[in-house]
């Protein structure tokens, strides 16, 4: 495979697209899934603010020598045929998509493509991917270690940790686009000083900041994924929230894990920026500090495989007396993807090292994003200490968990001097009380 | 839904389906998918030592004046469709299915029929359903003890047991059918002595023998299933063994459950039996111990529910030296799975009762069936207490974990005096070594 290959900075004559701030830039071109006027569901490109249909896009000019796999993918409901076409197709596509909507673009394929182009404020997203299998990992130090200390204050950090790149198998089913509402789910509910748990809708409901990573090209069963091969099977990334209901967690989770406090619903953004288009947001992965072990040697990388992703990341929360008021969403934190412990490509190689066979659109969750700094917790549960220390949210209101009413919003973004912003858009969740009433 | 209906046994014109212990018999007629000769996958249904080509059978008398959603569904290559049609369209199904192979079919039929059967023996199966997703249970009290008195003795048994049906998410990617060989996994094995652990072949491979309950209709999420709803959802059981190395388990499951421990294989076994089929095995869960907690309202059902089912399981094992030898497979153990602590129905609808959606083709496993006794032990980890106490084969050779070369068949049925055997088949697998050489 080549390595990925980035454009040089042009303007596109949608104008939107090199507005200050914009997220999807000629240098983006992020894949999504929506539902046409028509009423079929067709995968789209986002530039500017616009969502680019691609199963009619096909036909401009500038994707016309596109090979037939290609025109073929992209004529799908679901990015999964895309995906394992690998980086080199993918390369030529996002070439032909650049040409197709540089300023330098033919009259001919702007006259072709405007019409094929709507706004994003009133599409309706689908899910991108048909995700096969989602695993959840824990790759955040600071989100293991503020959470063991909550649980575990003698030892926040299992010995396991710095060895193992922490995950556990989640749910596919009710893996939800942005904007899905979350049923507030109920659950086995037990108190310290109670002798059995009650039946009743979980009291903290939680949201977790993550980054996803489809897989694209997959392995076959019985065989692993070396290390330096690991980021080409990462297709590209989204935002994801691990809603997660505390109070059923902290008492079903031993000894086999987290099961139904995750599994009624996880969210992730619409758009898959593909992971060339991150290329010049890659950096080292931060250095161990010196009395931690080194990686074994098959999760050890080399500097220059810059397997980070520098990405921000952003929670914002807006209630339901902040929308009544007219109040914009408040922000609670913000994050760096570069913190996390262990990098995707680590993630892709161990999980591949028992033999699991990948497969594509497999969805990988980095786990929680926290950093070092209160700033930076990816979770209510940091952030309020188990709920023992409310968040005040400015305008007279508090929070431990989530109420009904509340939405989640992410947002997330690479920005750096000199180089284009590449955004993520945004992965919205509101909360609404159990089917049949009964709000917690 | 009707409640189901049996048949009034018997004779089949397919003499082997009357031959003492014969798994498929008139009243079982198990469902399965294949390669046909002309090598495309095609769903089929056992009858004596036959398999059926469903696909082409349509074209019996006994089978024209079924609907045309069953008739397309059974065109498919895999369960899942005829799964979503119900248990009343699955017993017109069953009924066309009975009165075609029964003795009294017409001379037409029986004529259309036999050159679509095709010996057992020598069949290539395939994985019977697209199993969407996959959930583990730990229903058997047994195996949860015999577990936790290896790892805590002081505490075998979580506090939280005999409250929630505990389970995880597995993988469902690596889910194979029987016959496929098993690829020894490496992992992250770490001695207690050691600073840090290696990453090497495991070994400590081992089975569970378990059975696995598939989805037919599922339900939309955030909606739950009511338990006296619950059996109605299960379509069918298959043999499953849950492959797990333990050493790779024993270092990674903290905190957050077994992982690559399970995710490189899972074998089930090539035929699904009818919910329907095993109605005259339902039995009444068997009841608490008076010092034990009854299950919460949203678990409770009546003793008429008969949820449990009596169903014989064995474990064989034939190595590498046996087979060069000419021996048979050495039977192991025997367990049943009426001794669970926690039924399927009530896995159900604890799965369901956070509004997780459960699909068609859903697979969820009991966990590990063993009994009170040692003889029922599910696993080796059982029962070599953890590798300490070697197990005699008879023929000179020892285990304490599985070697390469060693093949675990399981074997179910049901069978009672006055009632017709209900066979579930074989789900066998052998160890192979990991590529690349180097064997455990």
């Amino acid at each position: 495979m080549t390595t990925p290959v980035t454009f040089a900075s042009a303007h596109s004559w949608v104008d939107s697209a090199s507005a200050p701030g914009c997220d999807f830039s000629l240098d983006n071109l992020p894949f999504c899934a929506f539902e046409s006027a028509s009423g079929e569901v067709c995968l789209g490109v986002g530039i500017g603010d616009l969502v680019f249909n691609l199963r009619q896009g096909v036909a401009c000019t500038s994707l016309s020598m596109l090979p037939a796999i290609i025109k073929t993918a992209s004529a799908a409901s679901f990015l999964n045929e895309l995906m394992l076409c690998g980086a080199e197709r993918i390369h030529a596509l996002r070439c032909g998509l650049h040409a197709l909507f540089a300023a330098t673009a033919s009259k001919d394929d702007i006259a072709t493509a405007r019409p094929l182009l709507s706004p994003i404020s009133t599409t309706r997203f689908c899910l991108p991917v048909d995700i096969g299998n989602y695993t959840d990992f824990y790759a955040s130090i600071h989100h293991a270690t503020n959470v063991g200390r909550l649980f575990r204050p003698d030892q926040p950090l299992l010995p396991n940790y710095k060895f193992v790149p922490i995950g556990y198998h989640g749910r596919a089913s009710s893996i939800q686009v942005s904007g899905t509402a979350v049923t507030r789910p109920s659950g086995q509910l037990k108190a310290p000083d109670t002798a059995a748990p009650v039946y009743a809708p979980c009291r903290q409901l939680d949201y977790e900041i993550e980054m996803g990573a489809y897989i694209g090209v997959g392995n076959p069963l019985g065989h692993t994924i070396p290390i330096e091969h690991a980021s080409q099977h990462i297709f590209g990334l989204s935002l994801l929230n691990d809603w997660s209901a505390r109070d059923i967690q902290s008492w079903e989770y031993q000894p086999l894990g987290p099961f139904l406090s995750k599994s009624f619903m996880t969210t992730v953004s619409p758009w898959v920026v593909p992971a060339e288009a991150l290329a010049p947001y890659r950096v080292a992965v931060a250095k161990r500090p010196p009395d931690d072990p080194e990686p074994l040697p098959y999760l050890s990388e080399s500097e220059d495989a810059k397997a980070a992703y520098d990405i921000q990341v952003e929670v914002h929360l807006l209630t339901q007396a902040m929308r009544a008021a007219g109040l914009p969403p408040r922000k609670l934190t913000a994050g760096n993807a570069k913190d996390l412990y262990w990098s995707f490509a680590q993630m892709v190689t161990h999980h591949a090292s028992n033999g699991c066979n990948l497969m594509p659109g497999d969805l990988i969750g980095s786990g929680t994003i926290s950093g070092q700094a209160e700033t930076s917790s990816g979770s209510l549960l940091e952030l309020t200490r188990r709920g023992s220390m409310p968040l005040q949210l400015g305008d007279g209101e508090s929070r431990t968990f989530l109420e009904d009413g509340d939405e989640v919003i992410f947002r997330g973004f690479c920005e750096r001097p000199g180089l284009p912003r590449i955004g993520f858009g945004e992965c919205r969740g509101m909360i609404q009380p159990p089917h049949g009433g009964g709000a917690a």
